[in-house]
């Protein structure tokens, strides 16, 4: 059989960079691994026992593919109190992670060759979901604006495209990979040219609840009409490895999304969805303890970096640090993470796979120990590698 | 937002009607459901301490996408052992279950306007997938041939639609809904005109281990290098909530489908897949017990159904019996099942969704109890309803 026969959209995408590296690494046995969006935490306890009850009380049959009526409930009443998302249970599906809410939104919502606008940097499923889908992807940078998209980049993108089509954006709120988190004012910013020009959101919200000093915006408050919200249970509840996310969106729509949603997975796993019952419904200040820890461990990576000559925006939620490879050091972002793996056994994260190759990703969901070792390793490769001026 | 503006092969597929009726019935608190593909089994002890085991364990981080090493270590010797299976752990890939299985394969292999063979009846997945796809889907009706697929049928298929470009048949051995088991000559029967049509075959074997005093043969022997085989947990271990498949396929291609599954689901639970592990490393005859079980109830419902006047082929395997409603009812299948359900408080799944209105399927993976009922009601219907002959 022949490669070049199967789907050109799917030999044009590549396995993601970052997870690959990250697994890559692993065989030095020394590697300190600061690379995925992965908390340090382990899933709280009560949430754990929900499990276990559930897999003593055998509850492992079909589970309607929407997901379970009480967990649907529980997410509507949970997320309501967060932050003030307006959905009731049929207005949600529940998913395998956020990353199949993403799939089945976009290959629900879009035609082959629409244009779908993804602010950069950007986690780059988004791109490979844009291309697996033949949508036309706009990436937008937003380096210039302190990595916040504006509205007339949005109109700007509109305008160098008009042969396109232009019917989505995909938005991270807190931002991966800059921690950047949005305003009240920068998300109603958007607002009116997206309603003006018909764009549907797809607004990731998955760090949501892991934001310092500031609260959490959703714009579906500004357009409940055109946003479909992506959310879970991976980050505020520690719990990537169970696979739990949420859609939230426009009765009629949403129920389009469930369709595909029934054909690729028909459904989520029943034990992990009564973990989820529990999150929801006693677990909704689990996430405080770790926002406590991710706080400190972000002002300390924050003011190291800067220390050791990187630019490094503020973040205000999620956890990482975004930080600029300082120039002297002459060094794109692959040969950067490359080389603090290979002589200090330090895994980063390269800016490159999410569209800037000057920066690195620091993942600060890691013990102090490890945030330590890895800071005292950047700072001894930019004393080892920095290129003294030509006399 | 005009819903005429979201994807139009989306908008064409229906929710699945099968689990819409079983979720629709729920209402009748009398209910005896024998409608779902759904083991009345509960998940073998052993194997549910694994999961508890993860749990406690903290196994709750991202697993690497194609699955864990040691489950498909493990699903390598499993499926050699079980059914001669050819393949290593880097050609195996660990889904969500057989329907992502299938979701993924169908999106790596197929390019829009590509046609797939589905031979009929079949479980309506697989034309739901397609047409998400965008491809073209002949229907290829088995019935007349005691429902196997013959060579003469695939290449009438192809010879029918010259301007079509027939890429694939998905193929259900042991088959849903009818049960029918290939035997080994009709598997290998099969193998010439696929092969010299570069047509590749989607095998779901997910009721591979459910077989009746033969054995399961799969056509990855005669085709190992256009052969995808998909099967899982589900049915053999009675594991349908936990959502735990797998692909096994030729290197290169399988590394294509790999990408997809990433970008769909990012990988299956980890606790599922340490349940998984335990599952094939020590659970290799789980699914005796479940079987000699399953027989006896074959038995006593293929009997119970030919004497209320139903046709019944004799299944080979699964856990369905698919049997034709007599003439004299006058009734197509959502007819039957709907006056079934109304009036006499039993479940059954309608022939219809899987492409033949004259059938009923009955799921016999229900107790004994559950069984009597509905043989009583299915005889007491056809007492009641048979229209008498015109004198």
């Amino acid at each position: 059989m022949d490669l070049n026969e199967i789907n050109p959209y799917v030999l044009k995408v590549m396995p993601s960079a970052m997870r690959k590296f990250d697994h890559d690494i692993n065989v030095d046995p020394k590697i300190i691994k600061l690379t995925l969006g992965e908390p340090n935490f382990n899933v709280p306890d009560h949430i754990k026992q929900a499990a276990i009850d559930a897999i003593n009380d055998n509850k492992s049959h079909y589970p309607y593919y929407w997901g379970y009526q009480e967990l649907r409930d529980a997410a509507s009443k949970y997320y309501r109190d967060k932050f003030g998302y307006d959905y009731s249970a049929d207005q949600i599906i529940v998913t395998v992670g956020a990353t199949e809410a993403v799939a089945v939104t976009v290959k629900a919502l879009f035609k082959p060759g629409d244009a779908v606008i993804i602010p950069t940097p950007a986690y780059p499923l988004y791109n490979a979901t844009t291309t697996l889908n033949e949508l036309n992807t706009l990436l937008v940078d937003t380096s210039d604006d302190g990595f916040i998209l504006t509205p007339e980049k949005v109109q700007q993108a509109i305008d160098d495209h008009p042969d396109l089509n232009v019917k989505g954006l995909i938005l991270t709120d807190p931002n991966n990979p800059t921690g950047v988190a949005y305003s009240k004012d920068q998300i109603a910013a958007l607002a009116p040219v997206l309603k003006e020009n018909g764009i549907w959101v797809i607004s990731d919200e998955i760090y949501g609840e892991l934001t310092y000093g500031q609260k959490h915006y959703s714009i579906s408050e500004y357009l409940p009409d055109q946003t479909i919200i992506i959310n879970g249970l991976s980050k505020s509840h520690a719990m990537t490895g169970y696979r739990l996310g949420f859609i939230f969106g426009p009765s009629g729509f949403v129920d389009q999304i469930a369709k595909v949603h029934q054909f690729t997975v028909t459904a989520a796993a029943s034990i992990v969805q009564y973990a989820a019952i529990e999150a929801l419904e006693h677990g909704q200040d689990d996430s405080k303890p770790m926002l406590q820890e991710y706080e400190k461990r972000r002002d300390f990576v924050a003011k190291e970096m800067a220390e050791a000559g990187f630019d490094v925006v503020h973040p205000g939620g999620a956890f990482y640090v975004f930080a600029k490879i300082p120039a002297d050091l002459n060094m794109d972002s692959w040969a950067f993470v490359k080389t603090l793996a290979k002589e200090y056994h330090i895994g980063l994260m390269p800016g490159d796979p999410f569209g800037d190759n000057e920066y690195v990703r620091i993942s600060y969901a890691a013990s102090d120990e490890a945030l330590a070792a890895a800071m005292k390793a950047v700072k001894q490769l930019v004393a080892d590698h920095t290129e003294e001026p030509t006399k």
